[in-house]
């Protein structure tokens, strides 16, 4: 795609996040980039992510998946449009204030995941991104995040 | 607490999942008990399993607990008190329907967890489940859960 991955920009220095961060050991590295106004992501899964099914992924991955890729669509869009002096100096990130999942139908493990999120709303400090998990073409998951602007100093152990 | 955990009853015999079951060889092993008509599970983190924030957990796997936990519960008192004579040899589990959580405050990561849910609806097919997630005694996140009674024989796999 020849774009740096949202979670490789220098806003994202310092992000932990078992799931989309890079200063986390042990990790799910999801990478995250703009197609137009959306922002798309492709990821596998190992095989042990299972929900109770063997070969279904598991719901909490598939949140985890969904939370962290929108909320980084909401950096991502924060730090391009409204602040992109600020891009070497991240004063603010976005923390999830909810989550909410519908799954529409198993994912199968085996096969790469596709995400595709939309920013609906972008408010002074929240953004509303809507979410759909894909495996092969087809919708498996839907997912809605409320992120919340907060300062990137105020959470525990920063 | 002298009970057998929901996860370990037979009715959970083939139970992959990543966060709740037995056969999983890297998993979560969370482990729900009833206390009254409340389920009850106490959990802790890897070190590894964090938010952005270094010493915040991670918001999916938050979402991943309370999940398991609801869809156990509904599991639970479905296999209790609705069919015992089938605890030998399930025919029905139950899927994630929907999954929403709110997240009041950050949860540190060094410090067990604490769920309690309660199943607020239980339909013929559907069970709506109600949870919130402590630390030391506080609120950190709610969720509710729709589970969707579905043949144990029904997913990919299976």
């Amino acid at each position: 795609m020849g774009q740096i991955a949202f979670q490789d920009e220098s806003y994202c220095k310092g992000n932990h996040c078992w799931v989309c961060g890079n200063d986390n050991p042990h990790g799910l590295y999801l990478k995250s980039y703009w197609e137009g106004d959306e922002s798309i992501a492709t990821w596998k899964a190992e095989d042990f992510h299972t929900a109770g099914w063997p070969h279904v992924l598991n719901g909490g991955i598939i949140a985890g998946l969904i939370d962290c890729h929108c909320v980084l669509t909401a950096m991502a869009a924060y730090y391009n449009d409204k602040l992109p002096q600020e891009r070497e100096a991240p004063d603010y990130w976005f923390a999830t204030g909810s989550l909410k999942v519908d799954f529409l139908k198993p994912t199968p493990i085996g096969k790469p995941i596709h995400l595709r999120a939309r920013i609906t709303h972008m408010l002074e400090k929240k953004a509303v991104i809507s979410c759909f998990l894909y495996s092969e073409g087809e919708a498996c998951a839907r997912g809605e995040v409320v992120a919340v602007r907060v300062p990137a100093g105020a959470g525990p152990g920063k």
